[in-house]
């Protein structure tokens, strides 16, 4: 759709599982769980590269979402241990757009979404303002 | 995209409101939030035609998702009153499609958003099995 | 234990219906689903007595817990249209306990359960301390 | 209140992390993820002593809750790494109590509260019966 290159991102790992309250009476993942797991990896990617939860809010800055899907591919069950693969597949000026992909341990894949998002500033007592991502950001998460 | 006439649905209304624990650090509500409603709103759409909770239950019959995206369009608050509108878009076979708007009460837009589903029923201990979704069922959301 | 005599409350009651999401495997309510309703339940509770959520946020006011309980007598299905009854049990210098009651619509009770809570201030940038609960406060949840 | 010793219990630790979804506007932890963490600890558990999700599943066991309770001695933030640690600390007849934990890396207390539970079975079909927890099973919880 776009003239823009893809993105060439690390990728990064998060380890999760399908917990007992993560499944619903038909006894799989309800959906909305892969909704909080992509969540979950964006924050855990952007603290792989120096980003954390602490340097984040000290700094007021967070990611607001601005759109999200996810395709389901094979049912999930309670006990399942998974990986979340997150990619970032394209920046913007003050948006962009990471890539996940859920695998449970046997290699089946179970979901593939992504997360469309803003980077931006709240100040105290402000409302949130896109930010212009600074280009040391986006090295931080090139493949070397 | 396809040739395929949009289907000509009924819509539901089902209130919510947006809780404390629905929301994050950022004062705003938590996006997967958003498609809790959504799965509950698609629940609440097929038992006002009839296919309760119970019935569903009974029946063995549930609707397993295929995918699910929503955009996020302005920012939702602890103890807004909300509203989602589902309509049902497309029926195919086995699989449909449900369209979702959720508004503020003051009629602010919030986020809109699809589920794609497949029609589906599992007898104890047998896994789910889409089945051909019958006439009549979609003559109960058919607009009159 | 105490001399105190216990509060005489006002009661309020919040609808609520157990989703699809909040059941799990089972086939019943997932019990951390009570204490999300309890939580909803005490903000509600505030709410009719002006304390809205906009009043609290603009007041930097919260209620952050000290401990909480629940027993759970039924189980709740998919479906189920229930209430939660609440009332201020006790009001201490800085903390104050909520007793609720989850009832089914046919009558059956649910869950009943307690939180402790202290009634605090954050301003900006600072962590919360709590406050001495202002008698006008206690006299709006005061039975008449 | 009774003459029953305290059993003595192996102990199990499951780490776990405070995730963005997992606060509220406060910036801390809502609380009804601690009884979510709680549940994932039982099942951790019991699955390390060899009643894994998929056999609880396969012999139709499960653990419904007859109470619960929890105490917040300090609140957790987003990206606080976590351990609970629990241990059971009476079996009955058909029931037990589990007691856990909840620490952050740095060797905060967090909370600590426990869950009272009853071993059942239900058949396809059929409602949950509490069932005698056999000797076997207390044996592989007890300190060697």
């Amino acid at each position: 759709m776009s003239a823009t290159p893809e993105f060439r991102s690390i990728v990064n790992r998060l380890p999760c599982r399908v917990h007992w309250g993560d499944c619903d009476p038909a006894g799989i993942i309800f959906y909305p769980t892969y909704f909080r797991w992509m969540d979950a990896a964006t924050w855990a990617f952007f603290e792989s590269v120096g980003y954390t939860p602490k340097r984040m809010r000290e700094e007021h800055l967070s990611m607001p979402l601005v759109s999200a899907d996810c395709q389901f591919l094979s049912p999930a069950l309670h006990g399942d241990r998974c990986e979340v693969h997150s990619r970032i597949t394209r920046f913007g000026g003050k948006s962009f757009v990471v890539a996940h992909e859920m695998t449970r341990a046997d290699g089946t894949a179970l979901a593939k979404g992504t997360e469309t998002r803003v980077w931006g500033r709240a100040l105290p007592g402000k409302t949130l303002k896109g930010e212009a991502i600074p280009d040391a950001l986006k090295a931080l998460f090139s493949e070397r």
